[in-house]
């Protein structure tokens, strides 16, 4: 990669040193949970009404973290579980988080083979003369998460897009309790390697192409803050992979969880957390603020987990 | 499951032994290899005529296919690429399908976890009283393929939709060559088992709790046809789980490849073709066919399919 070439890894890197923020605010509208003013269209049942709602949700968040993240994660399934209007309004979120200045990534776990890779690729972060009908509108997201089962050539149509300025988190150690069951089983063939550990080193192999000014690169992995020790040996290894690693807040884990993931310049990290934030109106520790104040209350979550962040980094 | 749960094992082997097809149609719809009378269409531009172009096409081949296949395959990503109105067409396509009889697959391979998974998993296949908001519109297939690398909890909201009649194929060996890569590597803790032997187990356990009236459950695996000794080796393990086989045709493996597939009753698998039956116009072999004559040629390739695989299995 010349140094001139547009890189996701580089951009991340300037966004996290310039908000000294490694909170990347994760959009998961869950119905059930959002702010008592779109009661009355959630139970209207009408997807159109109900998608508006969660564009203007979504909106208010953005203007209330937009200065103290460096990027915002809209969990896809929320946005396509609305069908066609709920699209309208991921496409609507992303280009608003795009405008204040925030880089994306469309967390959408997708994972196919040959044209239907290239399918999900083209949608997600296609740009440019690289798609195949490059004035088709599409979500154009920095970057997207992957899920990497189906192997090496699964990831080649998003890795496409990588050269041009995006990027790609491949899904490793996930911070489900289940995440056990298949990925910390020990393999044979990689000399003991549970096999997270083992598609770790086959995104950070391919991640060696696409590194960044910044020395790391646009090809990351997603690694749970549950998962503290295994984390740290991951960030102690591979030491060119940002991590996106979600689980903090309501899944519970804490700065201290995630202070191993990061390098001892504070880089190669950006910790998601949804719920904690963005339905902070909800938290007991939030009380203090008035119920339609619900977009402030979120606004102090993001402080304070910016604040706990940076207080764990420099211990 | 009491024999009068609604099963959608049941429903599928009804299907295939009614129509005497284990043809399942793969709607893939490319652009790129659209007849050409869609040709103005794609070439504008406009997300809303394309995909109104891309329902036509399906809708065209669902008449001409109905009555030769058991059920067909929708692949999203095709849809996904042209945002809302492809998620319109999708759901249109859906319902003209079960509106011919036809059992409804959706090829989306989700994976993810807790409220995320629960989003997908009531979108894709969601019914009944047992939705968030059971009146809200939504894709309602018969059953969606699924990626099972985050785990069983990763399963737990899609297996919350089989009582009711839905089911679920969870990728354990694709037809990709990169399958290689992470499904073929070999494991300590599971007595030397590959990793697609050791998820295609746990399939098979999470499996035994669903097995209709027919023997098989409504949780089955997708399993390559362009790996036919894997392919019968897992069929001779796993007698209860219903096989998705991708891979014929296009992808190049034949009738006699998937014949290992199938129990002696020619019940057990399902073999996807999309490319080789919908853009069969394409085809030498369907030359004879007028360009305008696409539907028909479809329509003869299905029905060569199911000759082919009549006569596999006959042997």
């Amino acid at each position: 990669m010349t140094a001139t070439s547009p890189s996701f890894a580089d951009a991340l890197a300037r966004a996290v040193s310039a908000k000294a923020s490694a909170v990347l605010v994760g959009l998961d509208p869950h119905l059930a949970l959002l702010p008592e003013e779109y009661a009355a269209a959630i139970a209207s049942g009408e997807r159109g009404r109900i998608a508006a709602a969660v564009a203007d949700f979504c909106r208010r968040i953005l203007d209330a973290v937009a200065d103290l993240a460096p990027a915002v994660k809209p969990q896809v399934a929320f946005f396509e579980q609305l069908g066609p209007p709920g699209y309208e309004a991921l496409e609507a979120v992303v280009a608003d988080a795009k405008s204040k200045g925030l880089l994306v990534i469309s967390d959408a776990k997708r994972g196919d083979i040959g044209s239907t890779a290239a399918a999900y690729a083209d949608y997600h972060i296609g740009l440019g003369a690289k798609r195949p009908m490059p004035t088709l509108p599409n979500l154009g997201a920095d970057a997207v998460t992957v899920n990497a089962y189906l192997g090496r050539d699964s990831l080649a149509p998003f890795l496409a897009y990588v050269p041009e300025g995006r990027g790609l988190f491949a899904l490793v150690k996930t911070s489900n309790p289940g995440s056990a069951d298949f990925q910390d089983v020990a393999t044979v063939s990689s000399g003991g390697a549970r096999n997270y550990e083992m598609v770790a080193a086959t995104i950070d192999d391919i991640a060696a192409g696409y590194v960044g000014g910044c020395g790391y690169s646009s090809v990351g992995i997603v690694v749970g803050a549950t998962h503290a020790a295994e984390a740290r040996a991951l960030r102690q290894r591979f030491r060119h992979l940002w991590f996106l690693v979600p689980g903090y807040g309501a899944q519970g884990a804490t700065a201290g969880d995630v202070a191993g993931c990061f390098d001892a310049q504070g880089l190669g990290a950006i910790v998601n957390a949804s719920r904690s934030i963005i339905f902070a109106h909800r938290e007991a520790k939030y009380a203090r603020f008035p119920r339609s104040a619900w977009a402030e209350a979120a606004r102090q979550a993001a402080l304070d987990m910016k604040a706990e962040l940076a207080a764990a980094l420099t211990r």
